[in-house]
């Protein structure tokens, strides 16, 4: 019927999948069958969304027209966003450097477009979040693995960042703290280190902050205490427990402000009116957002003790966000296997270490502790039944 | 204080602006002032969204939990969407090859990463929708912009595509009917002939059917009556007046199919939940939908009485889409001049034609009449009124 074959798909579009999002597919599937399924695969709060969001977002909706913003975003959310950072990290940010972004999804994709092109090279530490090394290779962009692991607790260093720019120079890095899968915490010296590194070998500094406000008895700085030339990327679906929103924000330096709204003109648009209503009004919430927090906090330490006991070791400091990031146990060859073993036995998701580091991934797992504390309670119950976990 | 100075942004972020978004950011503020402006600048539809998304939407809002979907979508809203094609258009398509999206603005994204790469080559007609140029532009691809104007009712035609084809071959056409910005329709026949010689030549065909439903007294067909290879991309924004919902699909043959899901994974991770939700319900919506459609026929004929009347030449064929596309009268120099003008003496936003013709676009206007008839209604009286229009 046809003279040719189909086209191929793109040579980029062979990226890795996210398989944390492939497990939550086959999850959904078999919880759509009725299986009673846990899933601790996906970084995603499972508190509902807190009232005065509901309240505020309701009241728009019945209002009845919800349309395009500016691309840059609402301003009284670029304002409340910028009023955010003198009231938590005491800097003056303009709310003309507040992009708002359909999630920290569409930051990362407009922080790379904006500053930088197809060929150049940009750091990041793995284990990382898949997205990063797979949206920029979507892109055209070379991504630079920076290992890190148990001797250097997890955190990627000044240190470790000049020796590699001094060998073959990178133009970015991305350095996230708290980090996703491990939860570590870069120290706000070292961030310093980091950053100052960067603006003087002249390399942007992208800051992925999303998971602030979940950090354990750590401080947590914001790039832009350290230099109004960096990137940070930001979000509400972590502490402000948003994620099925897509909203998120930028700050830019001046002179990537109006670049990036160019290109979020016609990439985006805008982000989702509802969500921006909503997302000024989780600001008002903090009330509800800390007794979440305080859920993790037990969903934690129930993990920190439960986690050795079940055989899994090199554990990441669990200083932020919502994961445990640890080694499988012996016994098990493989933590792609020991995921598919686990949801099919003991009906609990997780997430196996290839998303997250290619090279040694196949040996690690990463747990996500952000839903219900009694839910999490009962994973572990469940995991304990499982032959070989601790046995 | 700083060695370097800061990064420059990339060369790919050099895009044009969408100057209908400047345009609307200006009226925005110009409102937020006070004044009292008609924006003909943006294709947004005014009408409130039917009452039957609200009630959904509520009722989701109020359960509270607001999640990540699966990267492709919920499953019944691709159900939803893949009956529609049954409906609509007598044509089978099973769900597994629908992709919801956040807006057509993502589906392009999505279909150009996934069926081009860097440096290839992609035709579409000028005038056009900006964003075509500026996405395959911002992800390295050539946009290989084919002329139509008066002399071929602004349809960029099978024998033109071949014309262009055998000089320099493209490896992918993107045809929208009813087009924006002129709202001419390509007649099914024309639409064959377009997916068959692409399918013959190996070419990727992107059908964008955002404006379907709104076609006056001309028929529209899918591409997917002709060919199963055809990427689709359709929205909520238009028809359905969803557009700061930023919800929309894509119909992928199915080879397309996981490498989107792969790289939709990383880029959204997915769609918001509260979009889709409301999408769902919108099919419901048949009544209210048509009632506004009425509407714009109504500042449809206005617009046809009074833009010849006004001194607008050229006028391309008004038989779709909510837009009006024209030469701006004689005595005007240039359209982006003309449109700051209109903006500040009659308080009418209009979009100048650079937007969608970078070399004959200073000499046209784009005129969208989505908003609420009394309001085009009093937007064409206010023209009347300014010295050199008509007079």
């Amino acid at each position: 019927m046809y003279d040719t074959p189909p086209a191929a798909p793109s040579r980029r579009s062979d990226v890795d999948p996210f398989r944390a999002m492939d497990v939550m597919a086959a999850a959904n599937r078999m919880v759509a069958a009725g299986r009673d399924v846990i899933s601790l695969a996906v970084g995603q709060p499972s508190a509902p969304v807190p009232g005065t969001v509901a309240e505020s977002v309701g009241a728009f909706l019945r209002r009845g027209r919800i349309g395009y913003t500016d691309a840059l975003g609402r301003a009284s959310l670029r304002a409340r966003i910028a009023r955010h950072y003198a009231e938590a990290y005491g800097v003056d940010v303009p709310a003309e450097r507040v992009m708002v972004t359909t999630g920290s999804s569409a930051g990362f994709n407009l922080a790379f477009l904006t500053a930088f092109d197809v060929g150049d090279r940009v750091a990041i530490a793995t284990p990382g979040y898949p997205a990063y090394r797979n949206i920029l290779k979507a892109l055209g962009i070379e991504p630079v693995e920076i290992e890190v692991g148990p001797e250097d607790d997890y955190v990627l260093t000044a240190e470790a960042l000049e020796r590699v720019h001094r060998e073959t120079p990178v133009r970015g890095v991305l350095i996230a703290s708290p980090a996703n899968p491990t939860g570590t915490v870069t120290s706000p010296d070292e961030l310093r280190r980091l950053v100052q590194f960067a603006d003087a070998a002249g390399i942007v500094f992208v800051s992925d902050e999303i998971y602030h406000g979940l950090a354990f008895g750590r401080e947590t700085a914001s790039a832009l205490q350290f230099s109004d030339r960096a990137i940070v990327v930001n979000s509400f679906s972590k502490y402000y427990c948003m994620t099925g929103w897509r909203i998120g924000w930028l700050v830019l330096p001046p002179h990537l402000v109006r670049p990036a709204e160019r290109v979020g003109q016609s990439l985006y648009i805008s982000a989702p009116e509802l969500s921006q209503v909503g997302a000024e009004a989780v600001f008002e919430a903090t009330e509800e957002l800390e007794a979440v927090k305080l859920g993790y906090e037990r969903s934690r330490a129930l993990l920190m003790d439960a986690l050795p006991a079940l055989g899994f070791g090199d554990i990441a400091p669990i200083d932020g966000a919502f994961y445990a990031y640890a080694s499988i146990p012996q016994g098990f060859a493989d933590a792609t296997e020991l995921a598919r073993h686990l949801l099919d036995t003991a009906l609990v998701a997780a997430t196996p270490g290839l998303d997250f580091d290619l090279r040694r991934g196949h040996r690690t797992m990463r747990l996500s502790y952000a839903g219900d504390p009694s839910e999490i309670a009962e994973a572990v119950r469940r995991l304990r039944t499982v032959p070989g976990l601790g046995g």
